[in-house]
């Protein structure tokens, strides 16, 4: 007889984000299988089965999903093809085959939300440098790769002419650059059975040029009403997307109070690390109930918190070391969750670190000193 | 050039504690290598290395320890004879041979306690039934097997001379019944350095049967002067065992506030699984950082708590199902830890509960009815 605990996730990655997920499913005896082409990605010797072999190959993911009961992802850039016809064939795939294509392609995400009036900043599409040049009187402007863009990667700002000249040769957008006061993040989850949660607004500040997520504060200081505006859009934007599972809707809160949808990214997202420890339901725990069709759990932050990524130092680069580590964790409230990765270069996601403090000035003041006391390093 | 990162951590034992003791070690990189005698195990396909084997067998006990750079146990009936040695050949093993020795006999525990200065029942070495009867007088008494007492086995309460028959043919003690108020634990921890911490005193309510703890809240209801007493006496207790690791005190509150020292478990124990939600710092965590001689963390309570323990229903044997589960997953503050056991019979912990509520009068009441929702049943 089968029964609930044989029921195999597959998950397309074996990342952080991956490792994070089973932390959560081994509290449900949710047996997992993980396909990843790094053979020593952070999940190795931490799923029931563990594969080896490309996320974007059309016949390696068939292969992989056709053992597994439901299946999803902890990437964006994955064969949608054979998660089409696993779908087809009777398999379980959330996010959805067809929403994992759209994101993949920004410009088609920015249209999407064009069509369904969902707020975002002003756009054009382009296809060349040229198409870029001939439309300066847009700029300053954020130049983004339709495709393959990640963390931070495919995108830049062309504040003026001068910028032109590294305009992107490929089919891109140019994206009204938004003077805005805040960037915000809002997850939503969402279960087969329609059930949908979202969790409080959060603040994300960003590393000047690298372009990730620097520090992240719960809750985000913003208004009711804005915060109000931004939960009802991420949950317009999940139910117009008609998507199953979790999604991080990244937003700009302009200075007029204004709300704008940024990026969506469907899975676990960086902007959510610290629902561990403050939130009553972890985004892992959140992913596994949504596409398991579990019932979701309570989304409300019961701390304030910050969440602070360790980033690999630059100028370093092999085998990392994580400078200041024991220092910290002598603090109160600081948990240091580290990726489980040997070699560090500049700016690899090597961990991230969440604090916890009631008094919201202590807990900025703490995430600083924290930001200045981990650094990854290298021995060699 | 040999790197923090690479210290193997072995543990003996791979069941629920070990499990959850993963669990934790993965937000630090911490390798863990496995030693149980069961191939379907907790830890099985969760270890960097899972080794079947024997725990009490001096050669497989002697030959896992030598991969290992620190050893330590979540059981406390392995081979101490085997950790002796790797531990007289440099390895660090924690908690010391010399205190699982002691442990492994109550009649010893006892007699430390008596040796120590250390409050606990009066009690009686007896070595066979003849040696009870004669001792009648004692009664009602406790009668414990100095060893492989373990979960409620081993331990029997003799009330009058009605009960004499039963008395163990065996090493026992004769321990004086305790008209306790309450019972309640204290965990410490110790590292290397010297570095000690003790957790708030929770308080445990014991199925009537089963001899397992069936709630457990924290904190405990007591007074601050019983509570400063219970931490004073467990922080003795690992002092004066100079012991390194972390130890479970379970102590009696008599009703005239006094207080005894029940039984000790120098490893992660069932009166602490609420710490992964409900306090600053996890037993498992405490664990880890305590054998690695690592900075200790916060004890403190973020939140009241209560644990329900899931053990086996009466009169169900086969494979395992969770009755009651989804209804109890859509309450806020209600975490389900599941411990990989495919297989349930009578009594047999197959996970717990942790609930959260701020309002203690409502705790108690949800984690009444909680522990009346979910049920371990078998499918045949």
């Amino acid at each position: 007889m089968k029964t609930a605990q044989s029921t195999i996730l597959g998950v397309l990655g074996g990342g952080q984000l991956g490792r994070m997920l089973i932390q959560s499913a081994i509290n449900y005896n949710q047996d997992i299988h993980i396909l990843d082409p790094d053979p020593n990605a952070p999940c190795k010797d931490l799923a029931q089965k563990f594969s080896v072999g490309s996320l974007k190959d059309f016949d390696t993911v068939y292969a992989f999903g056709q053992n597994c009961d439901v299946i999803t992802v902890e990437i964006e850039s994955v064969n949608t093809d054979a998660l089409a016809k696993l779908e087809s064939e009777g398999k379980q795939v959330y996010p959805q085959p067809h929403i994992l294509k759209l994101i993949q392609d920004k410009r088609e995400q920015k249209q999407f939300y064009q069509q369904h009036d969902i707020p975002t900043a002003d756009f054009i599409l382009t296809d060349t440098k040229q198409d870029v040049v001939a439309n300066q009187g847009f700029l300053p402007a954020v130049n983004k790769l339709g495709k393959e863009g990640y963390d931070g990667r495919g995108v830049q700002i062309l504040r003026g002419t001068d910028d032109l000249e590294k305009a992107f040769e490929a089919p891109s957008l140019l994206e009204k650059l938004i003077d805005f006061d805040k960037e915000i993040a809002v997850t939503v989850a969402r279960n087969k059975e329609g059930e949908l949660i979202a969790y409080p607004a959060v603040e994300c500040a960003f590393h000047p040029t690298a372009n990730l997520v620097e520090f992240l504060f719960a809750p985000a200081e913003i208004t009711p009403e804005v915060e109000a505006k931004a939960q009802e859009i991420a949950k317009d934007v999940i139910l117009k997307l008609d998507m199953v599972g979790i999604l991080a809707v990244e937003m700009f809160v302009t200075k007029d109070g204004n709300v704008l949808v940024n990026e969506i990214a469907p899975r676990p997202h960086n902007s959510g690390h610290h629902t561990i420890e403050a939130n009553f339901t972890s985004q892992f725990e959140q992913h596994l109930r949504s596409v398991m069709n579990w019932p979701l759990g309570n989304p409300d932050l019961r701390c304030p918190a910050a969440m602070i990524n360790l980033l690999g130092e630059d100028g370093y680069t092999g085998e990392a070391y994580v400078e200041g580590k024991e220092e910290a964790m002598q603090e109160k409230g600081v948990y240091i969750h580290l990726y489980g990765k040997k070699l560090t270069k500049p700016f690899r996601k090597m961990g991230h670190v969440t604090l916890l403090d009631e008094n919201v000035d202590q807990l900025k003041e703490r995430a600083n000193r924290i930001k200045d006391l981990i650094k990854i390093k290298s021995y060699s």
